[in-house]
């Protein structure tokens, strides 16, 4: 794996989703002291050009240059509040969410495995061997 | 500016974008070792599933179980290796970004600007007073 790689695309990716945040928080405030300015750079905001954190800020600058420095300034301030809790937060949510992940598929092959009860109910994929397979695999 | 609630949605789409890389990771690793499956979850991966690596995850755990715990153990590897690097560049790289649109928008300014030798290229609504409100705004 290139991690150096996926590191540099990862952080663009994260550039440009603050750079989206920065919108939704100048949006908001514009709602609040200048409202027609603030529906024009919502609508301004809601095309794809918003995927791509500098060229949604490239094309804003010719439209209107000030709010483009309050953007940049935005979402300069929101990386130095935000990006320090990242990386735990990440980590620990991926080690939670696959927790659950292989805890439902537990169940799930539990539930599935044919019962003394109500041998009918056996299911033909499910025979012990693959699930050994995927005992391993999830180590 | 709620800086909780948008570090947790930051937290959320990283997850997802890292399950992406993830994918991608295994899907060329089993061009290698195991092409049709390699094929097969390429087009599994290719919907708009894969915006949201939990409700991906799942789907696929109805698929191929295996794959599934495969993707979740690479992903948790990609969040250990690449997540601690990320507030650095992702800070680095708004500062670097932020100052080119900045240095684009006074280039863009100064040749708008009216030249002593052509006084007809005048544009109206780049008077001095808005320089400044601009020059203010960019601190």
């Amino acid at each position: 794996m290139d991690h150096k790689r996926v590191a540099k695309d990862t952080a663009q990716v994260l550039i440009s989703y603050l750079t989206y945040q920065a919108v939704q928080t100048v949006v908001n405030q514009l709602y609040e002291t200048n409202p027609s300015l603030g529906i024009w750079l919502n609508q301004f905001s809601s095309t794809d050009r918003i995927q791509d954190g500098e060229v949604y800020l490239e094309a804003l600058m010719q439209e209107n240059p000030e709010l483009a420095l309050r953007l940049m300034t935005v979402r300069s301030h929101l990386a130095e509040e935000v990006t320090e809790f990242l990386p735990e937060m990440v980590k620990t949510g991926i080690q939670e969410a696959n927790m659950e992940h292989r805890r439902q598929l537990l169940e799930r092959m539990t539930q599935m495995r044919p019962q003394a009860s109500s041998p009918s109910e056996t299911v033909a994929e499910l025979d012990p061997s693959s699930e050994s397979d995927l005992e391993e695999s999830s180590d």
